[in-house]
């Protein structure tokens, strides 16, 4: 049984599925404009995508532009996320780096919830897990394929892994080549849902695997990434279409009794 | 690759799922009344659901009725079925009423299409086609479990045999006793969609396998049922939101160039 995690005031692990909208942007002009029109789509959660930043090595300024986005998103809780190149990404950094910024990050008091990239090695998730929770911020542990959808066992042990390392929420995208692979990854949702404590995130990426963003609340899927502007992954819909669709599927299969 | 097959002016097996609105009612003015609040919800296919008639023994009395509701369709095609109780249905004819209603309603010419229940034999199911065919009447056959999901191969395996026997189009519909259930009729659809000629309608009834009605395009069901004023099957919703909630996943899937 999955246990609910809140993150300031969003509820994960129950009901219909929460939409986290990415917001991006190359400074702080961009990053508030584009938030502030994020938040018109009535997010639950916004993501600050920091590797779109012109400057993204640098704590201090990203912390400075951090808090202005903390204030302009009010209530809304606000995810920090540096994707990296290699889990699809706009830049690389030094791991150095990374967990410098990460670490400042959540030292700063400015973001509810930091997403640290599986791949990057149990000894950063391990320690980025524990500089977080030492200041109150949860932690998405994620996880990226932008070619290929791993098999079932594969998925499944990526988000135990995710638990074990100390999580609060396990996240995993992965890409269709066929239809077969987006029931791949909504029967690995399914089963993990069944076994983990933590909420899960997933997701198959692109127009063939669109239907597994609307089907979170069947299968196990906490949260749902939809924009507002620009999509920061394929497949994403518009997050306003996107709410419209949860409400109109949770009212329909509500009955089922879950 | 599944071939298309045409009911009038409809074709099944391309493009977004087709909507068929079931029409049930005692007698010719509850049958007509609920057919023109069905065709404002703009179905491409109208269901008389004869298992719902107080006569429908009678065979020259339902032909009567059915040249009104064919009338009353317009260019809607027609599609007649008497479902049996074994198979959900109102209430049991003895075999030979059944066929020979069926094979009246053939001769007739006012429905495009009827549905033959797969379970009532192989001797009805190729005697029934072979009248429909000899009037130009397409046929779906047709089978339904109400209790439970039978394993994927024993799915694929009746649409299967429902080609074989020579039927237009092949219909399983199956209720889902959890989650899991509902990714099984995904999964058989799927295989049965790579595998047959004829097209295929398949759903996981009730609310929890609502979103199969909805997943048609992606996972290869033809089409769909919705209702207008009450359901035929658990799990049916409103055939005016299914339709946009078909059209707003096919305008979003629609990149995958499938």
């Amino acid at each position: 049984m999955t246990d609910q995690v809140t993150i300031r005031n969003l509820t994960l692990g129950e009901g219909i599925p929460k939409i986290c909208i990415p917001v991006m942007g190359k400074d702080s002009r961009e990053v508030l404009a584009s938030a502030r029109a994020a938040l018109e789509h009535g997010p639950d959660i916004l993501e600050l995508r920091a590797d779109f930043l012109e400057h993204p090595s640098d704590a201090e300024q990203v912390c400075a532009l951090l808090a202005e986005f903390r204030a302009a998103a009010g209530d809304v809780p606000v995810l920090f996320t540096f994707r990296t190149k290699g889990e699809g990404g706009e830049r690389e950094l030094p791991l150095q780096t990374y967990e410098e910024l990460l670490a400042a990050v959540c030292a700063s008091g400015t973001a509810d919830a930091v997403d640290v990239e599986l791949f990057l090695g149990e000894r950063t998730a391990e320690k980025l897990i524990r500089e977080a929770h030492a200041h109150g911020v949860r932690v998405i542990l994620s996880s990226h394929d932008f070619e290929k959808t791993p098999p079932a066992q594969e998925i499944t042990g990526r988000l135990r892994k995710m638990q074990e390392l100390g999580a609060d929420v396990a996240k995993i995208a992965v890409m269709p080549r066929c239809e077969e692979d987006v029931l791949t990854l909504l029967s690995a949702t399914l089963e993990s849902r069944r076994e983990l404590r933590v909420p899960i995130i997933t997701m198959s990426m692109g127009a063939l695997g669109m239907v597994s963003r609307l089907l979170g609340e069947t299968f196990g899927s906490a949260l749902t990434f939809g924009m507002a502007g620009r999509a920061s992954a394929p497949g994403q819909i518009p997050a306003r279409e996107l709410r419209k669709l949860l409400q109109e599927i949770h009212h329909y299969s509500c009955g089922s009794g879950r």
